[in-house]
This record gives structure tokens, sequence and C-alpha cells, in this order.
């Protein structure tokens, strides 16, 4: 596509949007996630030699291309909600403005910074509104698809409000809080489950946090008892046990038992294993005296809902509006708005999507400069404040959108009279020929 | 748990294996791939100065740990299957045999690697065996779950028996074949449809495939049977058109009338969206006339089984087999071989799973060495000989085996009596006391 918009001379301005098309299965809402990624993707984009001279190797594009390529920067405008924002399908949340040729090769690696990011953000806020006093813990690594899916899932959990995560690397990165605690391996590679606890509290005073499910998760509980007692002596508090299978709630239940009888009750329990938000709701529903969970593998696949039905579409080029009219998978044209009314009661009560260039709406516009001419306007914003909004958000959504189940009562989101009639006039327009 | 093996010692040889506890839902088997990620995983591991003084401010070990990490490299075995090998639960896919701290460290990669491209590998695979005669390209870059997703998954795609991928960073790395058409948004940019084909068509004068769906596909097909006399004239063929939206029977359908009757019988069809072997086997099923699919999204999150039950587990320590016996957890102790014999007709029949000490059981034995004391054994294998070893186990699976339901009769795989007998020892030896 390039070779040809070069050639043919098409790097008037074009204006993309990134928006999601359906609601995704089992879910009222979505977090708006991976902003921040997607401007150190535009800000550090070019062809390396290594890539310009594969490129004229292949065979597969002309040298007029290379030679484009290999100054090709992205000089273009980003505007977007800010990140931990809320949102619904149809809504704008990125727009691009840049020469057709840079808005275009973006694309692939700009969907799928935002979609990942955004489809984990919008998972784990349901464990924190089932979950609102746990502590939670993204324990996905393992499991998420690829490197950079566990790396991201942390820092996307962390905004919906988990607590921490267990990937080393994403304190390093982003700051967020690491857990740990140890594997069944651990446990197995002593002689007995006794010297694991014993030798694992010698070496970790700090952080003394027990698997004990490894042989048997009632036994091992008084064996924490036992060893609670000797470790007091020295000094050393066991902080919790981890639960990682069985039936948890009965588990967690006779493990609170024996702790507390044993003069334990500042001992907290962790449960891992095959957890989600349906099964935080029915574990904390039926008083389960669990205090923290490590959520991992159906978090960081968003397992009930593994992809959002997610594009980037050109909205604009050289002026004129553009549309696109397949079947199922027609689009608003035009550059566009969002503005976000709330009720008396404060919560989010309709949005409504405009041109940009209509008059002020009512509300809060969500649409921000956030890079112009290939420079980031503001400083990054810190992890922790994007997590406050997140929080601000999810405290400001209406009740009955806060359920796991799908509500009937879908969020109000309405497109203005303006974008309507643009909407025609386009059609009329582009005749087809 | 580094910090306590050095402390205490703990640096005897361990034996991890890698499997799969379950099979996944809708799958018959799975395929391995990955390993060669892995090996190089292994080859290259180290702590770069930087995580070192990262490690060391955060508090969080002391300095003989990072003192050790500083020198940490792999030094250990590696045993596994080729990747391409069919495979099923409780079958050792891969075993690593290496100092406890080394193979402990190695753990959440090492699955995070194998576990991506075996699911992947898994889910194409379907795609195969229900189109065997069709082109199949990866299209799922976007919504894969990040940047090493996508890669990734073109390659297991690959292995697995598709054609190639539009991912163009897998032809760099791994010299998979890469396609390529044209967004909706070139269509767009243009004033007429007809423009943007004629374009392209001089532009890629040797890859003509035209994206017919943006405005009204039939017509789009009209204006391709148009432009394909005017140019013919100059020497060049359309090669095909592609639809991405609507009912692709009845649109292909009408679209290759349209075709035949302008003369354009080898102008092939080209079909995407929403695509995956549940969809391609009903098409295909109904005579629908497409020559190639593109299948994006529902393959590379593997979406109707996102994740598979992989764990990597302790069963040897300081030459004792050792046994996790949590809750529906309980693993097979030792070191393992797995045999497969054949049936009379060249199909599998059934695998063993022995103790790699028993005496050689019958049919080929599965595991075989792959890295010694930190280093490849052989060369890498290429890409096109794991793939043919892939077509090689799809052509020997049962034929039962190869349908997209669930079949009843799951593939037979038994545990030895050696095996048996161990678990039974080292239950009786470990009291867990």
């Amino acid at each position: 596509m390039l070779q040809s918009y070069y050639e043919y001379g098409m790097e008037d301005t074009a204006v993309f949007e990134f928006f999601v098309r359906r609601m995704p299965e089992h879910r009222n809402f979505m977090i708006f996630a991976g902003l921040e990624q997607v401007i150190e993707y535009l800000e550090n984009l070019h062809f390396s030699q290594e890539e310009l001279e594969w490129l004229e190797r292949s065979g597969r594009v002309n040298v007029g291309l290379v030679n484009r390529l290999a100054e090709f920067r992205f000089s273009g405008d980003v505007h977007a909600m800010a990140e931990g924002t809320l949102f619904f399908p149809d809504e704008p949340v990125l727009r691009i403005t840049a020469a057709l040729p840079e808005a275009q090769l973006i694309e692939s690696r700009l969907i799928n910074i935002l979609h990942y990011q955004t489809l984990i953000a919008s998972k784990a806020a349901r464990c924190r509104l089932v979950a609102p006093d746990k502590t939670l813990i993204d324990f996905g690594m393992r499991r998420a698809h690829g490197a950079e899916a566990a790396l991201l899932a942390a820092r996307a959990n962390y905004i919906a409000g988990f607590d921490g995560t267990a990937t080393v690397q994403a304190e390093q990165d982003f700051g967020i809080p690491i857990f740990g605690t140890m594997a069944h391996s651990y446990i197995q590679a002593h002689q007995s489950e006794s010297q694991a606890f014993e030798n694992f509290a010698h070496s970790h005073p700090d952080n003394v946090v027990l698997l004990i499910d490894t042989y048997d998760t009632r036994r091992g509980a008084e064996k924490v008892v036992r060893l609670a007692k000797s470790l007091e002596k020295e000094g050393i508090a066991i902080k919790a046990v981890r639960l990682d299978s069985g039936d948890l709630l009965d588990l967690a239940t006779s493990v609170r038992d024996i702790l507390d009888d044993g003069d334990c009750g500042d001992i907290t329990i962790f449960a891992s294993g095959d957890l989600d938000e349906y099964r935080l709701a029915e574990l904390i529903d039926s008083g389960c005296p669990v205090d923290a969970f490590g959520i991992g593998t159906r978090l960081d696949i968003s397992e009930d809902s593994p992809s959002l039905d997610c594009v980037y579409k050109l909205q604009e080029y050289s002026g004129q509006a553009r549309r696109k009219r397949s079947e199922g998978k027609t689009t608003w044209p035009g550059r566009k708005q969002v503005y976000r009314r709330r009720a008396d009661n404060g919560r989010f009560e309709s949005d409504l999507v405009t041109l940009a260039s209509d008059a002020r709406g009512d509300g809060e516009a969500l649409i921000v400069p956030m890079m112009h001419k290939g420079k980031r306007i503001e400083p990054a914003e810190t992890l922790e404040r994007i997590r406050e909004r997140s929080s601000d958000q999810l405290a400001s959504l209406p009740r009955h959108l806060t359920a796991l189940d799908v509500s009937a009562k879908r969020y109000p989101v309405e497109m203005s009279p303006g974008l309507k009639d643009l909407a025609e006039q386009v059609d009329k327009h582009f005749s087809c020929d």
C-alpha cells in the first residue's frame, strides 16, 4: 500500500480512529489501556539498516519505497481518551491524524498494543468490582500468550485495580509491586515439608508466605502452627499460607480454624488456582476466609472473552470524510469527540459522539490531544495516576453495569445529528464507481 | 527460592518435566512447538549489569544471591520430543536435568514459550485437517496477545501446515512465506474503488490481489472483470479478489459466477473475516468456491480453547524421585520416556510412558537429547523439516481423532508398571512430615 501511495502522491492528511465495534461477550464496559506503549512506539518508529537491506533483497518492494522508509518517522498527531477511562462500542478512543502512509503503516502494531491491554484491564476490573476489599495479585505470566503479553498484562491489571503481580520484570519496567511465594517444587526438593517451611522462613524472614497444599493442606496448616511458635522466639512472623488446589472454600475454612485455634490469627490466607471473577464472587459470597487471591491464566488470556472486535478505520482523507460500508461493518465517518454526562448522583448517565468540529456538547470531552507532530505533548502520566482514574471511573459506573452478568440495559451511546448527516452525505458522495 | 537453595546448599541435580495435565476442550491431540525458542533462551540466559543492580537496590535479595546471579548460566541437559510431534496429556514432552537453582529459575519463561506455540500449532492443525487442499494464511497479528505472540503464532501456524502469514517480521526472522493484500482504508482513500484497483495493479503488477467488499462486493467483482480486460493489454494479470464481510458462501458463489462469466476463470477467491476451523469446514462442505483463507483472531488466540493446562514439575532431586500430591494435581514421579507404537496400517495405535531407566519399550522412543551441559547437541532443525514432521504425524493420527468433534475414544496412553511402582514407593517414602 505504501509503495502505491508514494507512487501516486497520496500523502495528504488522513484521519484514522481506533474503536471497538461490539461489546465483547460477558462485558458491560471496557477500560482503555495501552496508550503509553502506543506513544512510545510512535516516538521510536524507524527502519533499521538491517531491515531496509532485508526489504531490498526480498525484491518485494522498489528502491523508491526503501529510500522513503529509510527516512520514515511518525510526524502526526494523536488524540485519545486518557488511559484508565471507561468506554463503550462505537466510541472512538484514539485518533491518528497524519500523512496517509504514516497513518497506514502503524495500523497493525497499534491495534496489537491497544487490543491486549484494553482486553485485560476490562477483565481485571471485574475481579476488582467483585472483590473490593481483597488483595488481588496477577499470577498469569506462564500462560499469557508470550513474553510481551505477560509483562503488559501486569500493567493492565494494575491499572484496573490489582495490587501487584508475580512478574518481576513489571517492577523493574513499571514500578508495579511484586508478590512472590514459592513453587511446589521448592517443597518437593526438601526431604520434608517442615524443613522446607523452616528454611524458607530463615531465608526470607520479612516475607514468610508458605505454600501448604503440596501433600495435605490441613496437615500443612498444622505444621505452620508449630513452626510459628518456634519462629516467634527468633522474632520471625509467618505472614501468610497459600492454597493452590482442592475445594478452596472447604480447605480455607479448615485452615482458618486450624490457624485461629493455634493462636495464629494474624496469618492470612492466600489462594490461587483456576480463579477468575466468577469464582471470586462465589467464594466471597459463601464467606470463604481468604484474604488474598493470585489470579493467573483465566485473567491474562481473558478466558471468557479472549478478544475485542476492535478496528482502526480511515474516517477522513484530504479533508473529505470517508466511510466503510461493508456488510455488518459500516463505520461512522469524520473525526469525532465523545462527551460523557453524569446524572445528579454523580454516576455516568450517557455518552454523545459528535463531530470534533461540532459545538461543544454537555459533559466532559473525553478525546484530548496526546501527541503533536510526532512528539508527546505532556510527560507520561504515572501509573498511579492512571490507576486512580480507573478507580474513579469504576466508582462512577451506573450500578447495574457493575454486575458480572451482562445487563439488558446497555449504557446509552448516542450519535449526534451532525454525525448522522455526515454519514448520509458521504454515502451520496461516494457512488463507489 | 534461589536465595534459600544457595544458602542451604541445595544445588544437587534436579529433574523437571513439562507436560499437559488434561486434554484441552475441543481437542483430540496436541502438537509440540516452541522447543527452538526454549533452546535459544537457555543458551543466552544471563543477568545484565542493569538487572543485577536493580535487584540489589530493591533490597529484596541478599548480596550472596546477586553474586551468584552475576555468574548464572544454564549448564544443564534438555531432552524433549522433536518439534512438530503429536502428543497427549500426561506425556512428558520436555525434560530439564540441571542443578536445582538453574532448573527452578527457568520455569516461568519455559512454560510461557512452550504453552503458546503448542496451543497455536494444535489449533492450526485442525484448520489444515479440514481444508487439506486450500491455501491457508495466518492473518492474526493485530489481535494476537502482544508482539511476541503475533510473531510466534506465525511460526506455530506454519509448523502445523499453514502456507504463510501476513506478519512480515516472520519472513525476516523465520523465512516463513508472507502474503499481503490491502486494507479497506486503501480503497477508501481513493476517490473511487476502480481507481484504487487500477493504482494497486500498476504498483504491484506481480501480486494483484484486490479487496472488493468495501462498498458492494458484487459491483466490486464487476469492476474487476472490466479492469482485467484493460490490464491484459499491458500484460498484467489479476491474481485474486478478497472478500472480508457478509455471507461468504453466498457472495463467493456470486463472485465466482461474475468472474467466470467475464472470462476471468483464473482469478482466485481469497476470503477472510471471523474464520476458524469450524467455519472453514462449513464453507468447504457447502461447496463454497473459495481458494484461499486468511485466518486471524480466532486462530492466534485459540479462541475455543485459549490455554493449555501445562505444567513444569519436579520429578527427581538428588537421585530420588519426587511427586506432588495436591488434590487433583498428582504427578508421575521420575525421569520418563514415551514409546509410540503404530498399528499395521501405519497409524499410531498407543503410547507407553515408562521410566527412562526401564528396558526399551516397543515403538519409537520420542524423548531424545537436545542440549548437553548448556549447549545444543545438533544444529537447529529447519522449519521445513519440522513442518514435514508435523504433516507426517497428522497423516498417522488414527482417523477418528482427525475430526473436529471431540472423540469419545481417546488416544490410549498407558503408564508402565515400573512407573506405577515408583509412584507407590515415593508415596511411602515421603511421609510429608
